[in-house]
């Protein structure tokens, strides 16, 4: 069975001007290159027109200003990638959640699981726990002792959350994720460590999405805070009593140390790091591969990356910033020696 | 039921003097500022002493040199952090350990439980592995054959440890840790990489904890062994045979190659490297996101990390680390000419 | 019960030539160091050849070149790093595979599990899904639906593949490992960010490892690819259409961004970076700790790290990052000021 939207249904439902034959048969979105005639493609940069010549997608996603760049059957959208992605979600919708819990699961005394959710396989759900509707809790979840997951949720299988997380809805958490274990907080005590207790939750918003193996710790006094639509990406690292604003998307591999703020609408770039304590502002860009190492008070791109080079060249550069300082006490001294010579030079004419 | 301390009950037990009313009642510990009058605070650093005037605590841990900073009860500590974490134990209990096997546990034959210890659902323990006093195996565990765990271990849910691998007493894992897998071990042989088999274990002393998604593999050849009191953060890895020294504290996303040992008492922060067949000295200091390209032999603070900036100064500032080899060769040859320039000039006089 | 070679026995197996007594009974591999005289070392780097007058090991294996440096029991071999791999596998081979499904297992509808493999302890097979001859599902993984993974896979506890991916031949799979998760894709739309929905694979070619959590992303809408004996080490993130050639290794804590093209055999440090959308040529070698931030065309060494200093060093020298165009640009005006005083001097003459 293929499923299939005709171009006029498409924009009846997402909106936008449709252009061409409107009764075009859609199964699938694809890249322009790969696109064939039951497909639908997009067009997100002027500078790629020359490939809509040779595509053979049955429709194509376009700006306005690239409205007139083909002759396919076209709809034309102020903002053609989120418009493809609206699209990819109408054309692939999620598999249907099957309510109910699965004999192998194992659910504690009091949990309260919605009657249209749906809990997998060898799922365990703790003590006094909440599931709201149409939540799906994957294979191999472990959920705490009171923890409240609001509705539609989705758990892929082996997400992990500890005792007492408040999780807003629509959560997206992939496998591996773990959210509210212990923040790394102890105390030197006469030549041994000892565990400062983490009684803090971790509170997540609505819309929120985290990757695969993503760790979020639970905060040592107060809570860890993810607002509304934070979009977190694989292997992050969220210590504990970091707040995150609402909408700030963060890439890959990404460390943030304990009690840091970070605005709203920020964007970080992959294995970026932030130290602890720090405040960044709102709309703030942090380069991959960056250590933020103060805060940032100002909305705009920030970056210090060491640039890559061949790696002979690498070493005969890098070994004078050992030096650095000695470098720039001799453009000193010279810029001295040569005003006294000058200015000798001078008093001889 | 809200349990309480009197601030002598508290002082009796973990030491201290009390200075103020002894019989405040104390059920919970808290910052500074968000303190209630039934709550605990403490203050670890003079400058933040404002805070002490505004304070709604109940009472307060404070330094003898802040003694007479305020009025409010208070235990003077010769280390408020310290104590604090000893509080927060003291009124922050772990939930008691239920002993016994989950029916959903699967445990392998020849496996030695003690009476006392925790196996919760769907964990799975292998063959002739032994698990000690009071030890909690949490939900979906996979302890693989002949491991021994001592005893008070703690591991949340969704731990890995792999055949053969020996820990110590007070083990806290948090989920997603994998101790035991193999570590990377390949040889090239005629254009295919094969596996070198990892016969060595992991060895891990008493008191550890391990963060969440922190991993440590097991030994080539030799152990990789772990020292008593080692605290590691989440998503670390530590590769084959690295050594690490007691009572070293490691923050989250380091990164650690094989063979490496590490001296003890170190302090390493997040998302450094350090790489492999390495020495690092006792009471070592390594900053965030500094890379250990050699052996460290004396004790002390190391850093190399790239200063971040507006990424358009950033952009015009590090296009000449490409060249630096060019312009230190420009000052040598400046300083030459100003020299010869100068030697001439004195001639003329 | 221990196992035992004779010499003559190893070399009969696997190739090289025998000197001494042929007839040394070995049942074990070791370093020089530790060997024992029922066990056999190797010699991989003729710097260690002192190491040899020292050593207890009952035979080494040597480099032609070294083949005079001891009169042990010896294996002279082109390869000796690949050989003691070789000798370390006939040694020590994995445990025998038991075959048959676990009754704590849960296989999905349609599921083709062949009858020589083994699916261990509440392992979850997903509907439509295939396992392959000889092939190990280890406690706790979470199989999607309609996965199809080749003959004599070992996936060790917990790992997850998602659904539709496609797996070679001969797959090892630490725990922890997801393949298959979502992409990070998401489109800026109105102040939110929606979901593009990932509709790729991940297709992972013959004789491939993946470490203890890695994660290996779906494709948005095409695959992302792994081809033959690619070997990634833990902690690894691969982002969506990522696409690496064979035999490539990599080590751990690498992240990948998306739809970047690595090369056949190259290697790539631990902690590196890759940026999004590059093209990696083959026999690429990439340093440790390193950002590669455009594509890299010849094959070669790279590497861009900052080396690290004692901290007040390094602090005393980094300052100087954020005006190195001033210095450069003060070198400039320094050689042109001493260029038209050189001129006038001339000229004085």
């Amino acid at each position: 069975m293929t499923v299939f939207y005709r171009l006029s249904e498409i924009a009846a439902q997402l909106g936008g001007r449709v252009l061409g034959d409107t009764e075009v048969r859609i199964s699938q979105i694809a890249t322009l290159e790969t696109a064939q005639p039951d497909q639908i493609s997009f067009l997100t940069n002027s500078k790629y027109r020359a490939q809509l010549a040779e595509t053979q997608a049955g429709a194509v996603i376009l700006a306005e200003a690239d409205a007139d760049a083909t002759g396919l059957p076209r709809i034309i959208s102020d903002n053609p990638y989120a418009y493809f992605a609206k699209v990819s979600a109408l054309l692939n919708p999620l598999p249907e959640v099957r309510p109910g819990v699965h004999p192998s699961a194992v659910i504690g005394t009091g949990a309260k699981i919605d009657a249209t959710a749906s809990i997998a396989a060898t799922a365990v759900i703790g003590e006094g726990t909440k599931i709201g509707a149409h939540s799906v809790i994957g294979e191999g979840c472990c959920i705490g002792a009171n923890v409240v997951i609001g509705s539609r949720a989705r758990l892929y299988p082996r997400v992990v959350i500890y005792h007492d997380c408040v999780i807003g809805d629509n959560l997206i958490a992939h496998s591996g994720v773990v959210i509210g274990a212990d923040g790394f907080g102890i105390a030197m005590d006469e030549g041994r460590w000892i565990k400062i207790p983490q009684i803090g939750r971790v509170v997540i918003g609505n819309d929120v999405e985290v990757g695969a193996n993503t760790t979020i710790d639970r905060g040592a006094l107060s809570d860890t805070v993810i607002e509304d639509g934070v979009k977190l990406d694989n292997q992050i690292q969220v210590a504990h009593n970091v707040h995150i604003g609402a909408h700030t998307a963060i890439a890959g591999c990404v460390g943030i140390a304990g009690s840091t703020t970070i605005g709203r609408y920020c964007r970080i770039g992959g294995s970026a790091g932030i130290l602890g304590h720090l405040q960044i502002a709102d709309h703030v860009e942090i380069a991959a591969f960056t250590l933020i190492g103060k805060s940032i008070r100002e909305a705009g791109s920030y970056a210090g990356i060491f640039p890559f080079a061949k790696a002979e060249d690498w070493r005969r550069n890098s070994v004078h910033l050992r030096h650095l300082d000695d470098l720039a006490g001799r453009i000193k001294a010279l810029e001295k020696q040569l005003e006294s010579l000058s200015a000798e030079s001078l008093k001889r004419e």
